[in-house]
């Protein structure tokens, strides 16, 4: 058997997204809960139907007690806890799509928030979370000055620009693609209009990144539910089906510098099991959330899944392919890089739901399915989900 | 669908136990591996052929990347992480039976180990991991002195002897039928017998437990590889299929004192999912491997599995089932009490497959199946795996 159709997403929940130095007003637990309820709601569940927990280890109170304590859940029989930053938000989705196939749980929550932006300097001080293995990093980046996300991406970035030409306008456009999409979107951070220009005129942060080729640092939380497929049949609104879904990990999961090929990522790797399982081809893709902390980072996905082949991501966005009405829209919340980041990838993931449902309001496509979902973690860690109705 | 028959373990792994202030001359993470070796080649695979792996979040170097990295694994389909402590090796054989069940991965190993003894100091300084959620505890039982796993067992072991008499008598009965069984297993640490009088006479590390009462730190790992069905039947050794698993969490997992019930833990609660399953009664079992940190513990699972009615365990104990030759003999290797502890019940889950291929040597029991093996972590998350041929 594969998990084709054995699950379906039921119910999304988001707390607000703020930016303000004053704090969320919400402890990382609360903003967790807060989400979880939502999720709970738009399922039309009661707390006694969740009987299974993925907590991602971002921020405080992400343990599954937390969960059954405060929510007063009546018998969890499922939960773990995974540790590939990014990809935890749509790897998550894999293992409770297992759970809820093989009739472990029914409905299981994925949850992922955080203070990102007001909590990020008690954040920062990070312990030594399990699943961080520094050890390569440690030794080969950190002496030559890479320690933090954009430096590593920076890497990859400009191998890209030296085998194929891609361009710092071509990043750029990303940002401007994501920014229209996010002007559509109530909930997005960003609210001002981007030209390539304001790209372009924006400082160096690590180059070739610019200020509006990194995303948002912000508070917020998102769940998801997964339920198992006779459940889902049953749930108010559309379910929205796991028609194929994947995690890889890159050869030199703890470095990005010794490995042989540094673009290969775990996205690259999913991808082909997942459109395999979802009898879909990277070219019956109606609309792509994929997980955006720096602009490259689009490109590279968009040919490591197939949509593009190598070294034409950077022509195909310069030529607006990813806006919507283009062949790929991308993003159509705003991702990480205009809407918010803090969730692990599930606000993509939500974004997805919302447009299988009919829900993204000014966003609307009038076709998304299916409809591409990714998570990408700090070294390279990739999940890529493929939903439709 | 359910896990029944879905996934088979099969090859067992473990290092050499050992308890030397010079230590075992490995590191956690050089440990985890020779144990992962060992059961590499007890599967007859090769190491490409993992390519799913759930570490244990004990010691250092679990991660799935230090695992990758070091066995040159090609491909990592599946991994994740559980926090459940003394559970975590068997509640990981639920995960990494979704996992080859649904196709997500063909060969998922499962690993835990630690230098629990020499590198104990260090470890007690652990980081607050991740699953673990201390809020409760600091506020209802740090203050009253309760902060290591012995006093929380105490508090339910005196609780037991409050309901139904039990004994101190009683609780080392469990020892001693427990080292009467390690000195049948060469790798057992405990090498002396022990009369009930040696118990009676051991001083008291924390009443109602004397120091016989309570487990061995050791220095050790091991491992399990769960195998999909098909692929399970072509492997050189008899594989021990999965009839039976579920894991369990009680109301309020974070502290024992705030629960209406502290003597329903995770294993009680997961018992009635797991022989459903397995379709086995309590009464059917021939053997079970019982996570035992204290040996009040095996007579409180006893009671929560269904294997005598409550308040009868002491007694079932007292009057030696659990040996060799009684209804059911429990921990034939010799348990966390005698034989070792740093596996979070991985070395029970070695020796359930063992006796069910006939490799138990003097420990053999003429009919093992089916048998049942128990993880419990330090607030009562538990879980329960039935084998059989």
């Amino acid at each position: 058997m594969t998990l084709y159709r054995k699950a379906a997403i039921t119910g999304i929940g988001e707390t607000e997204y703020s930016r303000s130095k004053d704090g969320s007003g919400l402890s990382d637990q609360a903003m967790q809960l807060q989400a979880v309820e939502r999720a709970i709601t738009d399922a039309g569940l009661q707390r006694g139907d969740i009987d299974g927990i993925i907590p991602s280890p971002h921020g405080r109170g992400f343990t599954y007690e937390g969960f059954s304590e405060n929510l007063g859940l009546r018998e969890v029989n499922y939960s773990t806890t995974l540790h590939f930053g990014g990809a935890n938000g749509v790897a998550a989705m894999q293992t409770a799509a297992m759970a809820v196939a093989t009739g472990v749980a029914r409905h299981v929550v994925v949850v992922a928030g955080r203070n990102g932006y007001s909590g990020s300097a008690k954040i920062s001080a990070r312990p030594g979370l399990p699943g961080a293995n520094f050890e390569n990093m440690r030794e080969f980046e950190s002496p030559f000055g890479a320690s933090v996300p954009m430096h590593f991406y920076a890497l990859m970035a400009r191998r890209h620009m030296a085998l194929y030409g891609s361009t710092s306008r071509q990043f750029g456009m990303v940002a401007v693609c994501e920014r229209e999409h996010a002007l559509l979107n109530s909930s997005a951070l960003m609210k001002k209009p981007m030209t390539i220009e304001d790209h372009q005129n924006s400082p160096w942060i690590a180059e070739p990144f610019r200020l509006f080729d990194c995303c948002l640092e912000s508070d917020g939380a998102a769940a998801y539910i997964v339920s198992a497929a006779d459940a889902a049949r049953d749930r108010p609104k559309k379910p929205a089906w796991i028609l194929g879904i994947a995690e890889g990990h890159p050869e030199s999961p703890t470095s990005v510098a010794t490995r042989a090929d540094m673009l290969r990522s775990g996205v690259a790797i999913a991808a082909p099991r997942a459109f395999r399982m979802a009898g879909v081809a990277p070219g019956d893709l109606r609309a792509a959330m994929l997980y955006d902390p720096f602009t490259f980072l689009v490109i590279a996905q968009l040919e490591g899944l197939g949509c593009c082949r190598p070294g034409e991501g950077g022509p195909f966005v310069e030529a607006g392919e990813i806006r919507r009405g283009g062949r790929l829209p991308v993003n159509t919340h705003g991702g990480l890089l205009s809407q918010s980041h803090s969730t692990a990838a599930i606000n993509h993931v939500c974004e997805a739901v919302r447009q299988l449902r009919g829900e993204a309001g000014a966003a609307q496509l009038a076709q998304p399915a299916p409809i591409l979902v990714t998570g990408n973690g700090d070294f390279g860690d990739g999940a890529v989900a493929i939903l439709g109705d």
